[in-house]
């Protein structure tokens, strides 16, 4: 392993994610075991663009592992998607010394960052933080394992509630495009039925599903729904069950942000300090344009390019699952 | 004191809260303490009806004080409105050899409770048992302190995320009738704004309130509404800022049941294991037709009647100490 | 209402407490409600021996109110014990221009602003902020009910292990000389036992009653210690119990510090806020010497000296209570 | 995939561990949706030789998922060490007419289970679970990554507290022969030393560390220990450094049990769910004798016997991660 790079810099962008401060943590704590210096760029590619930047060294991230959110700050750039933009965003670079970058984010990030590297020549890593765990090449993004649980939590406190016949509880998780959130949680707040964009299995194979759960005995019945899978709000949905089945009252929960709060948990503390990690060693080999994530338990590269355009696959074997232990 | 009862019943009824097994556990315990026999009613009065009854003993209450809900169940029972229902009821009563009833709920348990102690001369003590804190007589209704801090750990997870500029996030809280619980979670949220039914301030107040926020430097606002605030849903009260205030972005979560549910907090468990200490001791002295409460920090005994008819004051120190901490 | 004040100070001292933070953020944004100015005193007493001093606006306060632990930092100052270091301390506040002070923490805090106040006439109130619930004049110190809440979640994960026959589990709390965490954990946890320094029961008591638990059928047994009941370590206890009763096994769990962190729960957030605010308030009647205390849920004022001199009473009601629900 | 077996029987064994409740409803779920019946024994291999049984449908599943423990109870049983207890045990199944069983534990459960499928021809299936995942053939055992969020909330808890200047806070957390839990926990956590069995590191090792620690500007640090580190208790270990290196205040947690209980975390609910599922198709298949696992994110099958034998190794990224990021 050989490298010139003695400067690298760090940002977060696009939607915060729990365990991002882990992975600023352990990019910063990689670079300086290696004698590198660390500039932290704030709010994201914006912060390039207004000279927002901070010296980070191994104090600097002290007691933020346990902390959600972002504490670089983070944000969608607009004059970033423009060619001229990441060139003042390279120039920027030359003149603090910064010889590469560490982006943390999601697919909108990474897009950004396949310019920066392709046109602007600026060696680019990129970690996967995203509650959304919609990102090909990486098995988990960083913040998908603590949404999951925040939305069980949320539900098993709605299953604590007295077990009135007839109830019936919608709760909202996010996922525009994709259904991971819904689909894990659903598996593990054991919900009668989880409604994702990848299905779209509409109203009449739910009133149908209700229809069988009742008769199988159930007294009640939880209903997970990712925002993407709806063609309207989840309060209309649960008005139409309720015209469709008049003995269900339909309660509707709507997590919102909130699933992007809260502690990290362990696994994606300690997934976001591997790929820390790992996301300096790759930079010090020379490679960039290159994601890295976990694959099969083990760090594994991606371009960043097909990172953003392929789409990871729902695992059958899961959803399966979801079918049979929700009978 | 002295008292010729020896078996009592204990139901809960009515919205379930955390803390009723507490207290139903202390109501069994005490009475076996004083070599009572204790019978458990099924959901409510609707168990005296369809005589869903249980003998309980003192192992029959064990490891349920940490569990949200009620394991007696819970019901809202119609035919009890009756008083042919009532009679039916005190007959099972006779039946089973049950001299005293000591039942935990709120206000429309208590209205049931009434009319069983005067028209049916079955003696009866009421525990306040409802996350809504809106029963007289009582500074603290079981089931409140918990619903209060689940809805407070929500807004923490959200305050988490990004302060993104002008990001607002509206989070709908329980309370029909009621602001307590928006009271007190607001304060402990740190919210910028609460609105309440108490005060009906409507959406210019609001306007007004972020414009100042916004002025004195508050990059993104937290508002907690209680459900009985709003003329129309959250979400259109959210949609109506952003039309009047384009520059902000907001944000709905609406916490639903999940207010509900949940393990009961300390100051719950043992608020309920007084209150169930003190309803058996109340029923051994020859009472009836009141309901325990805490008040200044001791029991304190107030009639169901008045509990039912009156209404508890806002305290206007915590309304001003709202004001001056949201500055 | 008539004062001259218009600048004051803040310092938290001594052992941290959760809601410590909420404190401060009242006591500033009260102030400055007040068109007041104020400055925050770094690491306690020791932070105007040392300059350590913090302009705070209504901003340095923002994100706060949810956070455990005490941002303007703790510390135990010895220097302060001494009347030369106190006039030191006036000294360095005239020379800043702070007109008062609001100190947050316990007795030894307590101690050195009755001092401050008598011998150097700077005007000083009190909030009592401590996990220990000891300080005379207040029902409720602030960081207690976080406290008590950490230590019943750490026994009802205990609760939830297999039911084995025959095992024993001992938790310690905090207390080295009051028993008021493990009375209202004791409570709260529904545990078998408790065993605090009021008390003083002795393992014969101990062996004895874990003998009836036995033969009433009981399986396994929660014993919860308070620091200072022991004579000797709680892993001793465990051994002596062992030794005694070979049918048992016995497990330890020691809690130490976690019971000092954490998030505040909503009512510690809620008392440090009214707490904070009447603090301020008082300083502009012109009093000085006293504590703010929350006493059958009122504000109320007690002079410093007594809330140091004076033990607040266990509450029998309590202890009656504790022993009827762990039959 | 072709079975003649209609009848299977279910149970915990050992330690229990938070998750076995999801692993066994999704035992009876998936056995149901083959149309075949399903047993539970209760309190492991004992239920078999006292005749502890009971039949088990969908419902007797049904709102356990998020439960930490095990409903049918978990033993040690010294009786089915000898072949003797095996033979009476596998007739008991043959009177039942249960043909096959999935045993839920670690080591000692799949040793006998291996036994019982060897001598007695009895169709055996294991699923790992435990919470020290240290189990041959999985990359995580059911229970382990609930374990790790429990230490490291309690490590976030004594990382709130003041950061006073040179204080030692030493967690013990579980693990005798294995420092997974440490490792894990240690690196979400931030601590800045972790002491597991597999290194040994010493007393001399750790002095040195906290010195390099200390003149690195760190003002307190964390040592999480795994039990089996040690060669005494963590109490000796703690006292021992003070006396070394006397400027330090060293502070002691032992976490003991409850890092057992807990709700189970959505990962381990998932986990549980996906093997649960495996356990039934594979028995299906006719295959005996073997545990299902999942290693790189796929179900996998390793005989029993192999499962007991070997060890698991420590990952030495892992171990690389936590020597960079605790710098």
């Amino acid at each position: 392993m050989s490298t010139s790079i003695n400067h690298i810099g760090v940002l977060t962008s696009g939607g915060d994610a729990p365990g991002m401060n882990a992975a600023v943590r352990a990019v910063v704590r990689c670079a300086i075991f290696h004698d590198m210096k660390v500039t932290g760029i704030v709010e994201g590619y914006t912060g390039l663009l207004t000279n927002t930047l901070r010296p980070l060294n191994t104090r600097s991230v002290s007691n933020i592992i346990n902390q959600g959110g972002t504490f670089l700050k983070s944000s969608r750039c607009m004059e970033f998607y423009e060619e001229a933009g990441r060139a003042k965003a390279a120039e920027k670079l030359h003149q603090e010394g910064i010889q590469a970058l560490v982006v943390i984010g999601g697919d909108g990030t990474f897009t950004g960052a396949t310019l920066l590297a392709r046109e602007q020549k600026i060696p680019v890593v990129g970690i996967p933080g995203t509650i959304d765990n919609d990102i090909y090449g990486t098995d988990f993004t960083i913040g998908f394992d603590t949404a999951i649980n925040t939305a069980v939590e949320a539900v098993d406190k709605i299953r604590d509630t007295a077990t009135s016949h007839n109830r019936l509880f919608f709760i909202e998780v996010m996922g525009r495009d994709a259904g991971y959130i819904a689909l894990h949680a659903g598996i593990g707040a054991g919900s009668e039925e989880i409604l994702i964009p990848e299905q779209h299995r509409g109203l009449d194979y739910l009133l149908d599903s209700l229809d069988r759960s009742n008769r199988a005995g159930k007294t009640s019945s939880i209903v997970i729904v990712a925002e993407g899978d709806k063609s309207n709000s989840v309060l209309e949905l649960a008005k139409s069950v309720e015209e469709k089945l008049p003995e269900y009252s339909a309660r509707v929960t709507i997590l919102g942000h909130l699933q992007r709060g809260g502690r990290p948990t362990c696994f994606d503390r300690v997934l976001a300090s591997r790929l820390g990690v790992a996301a300096v060693d790759t930079l010090r080999t020379g490679s960039s344009g290159v994601m890295v994530g976990l694959r099969d338990n083990r760090i594994s590269l991606t371009g960043l390019e097909k990172a953003c355009k392929e789409t990871p696959d729902m695992d059958p074997e899961l959803i399966r699952v979801s079918n049979i232990v929700s009978i």
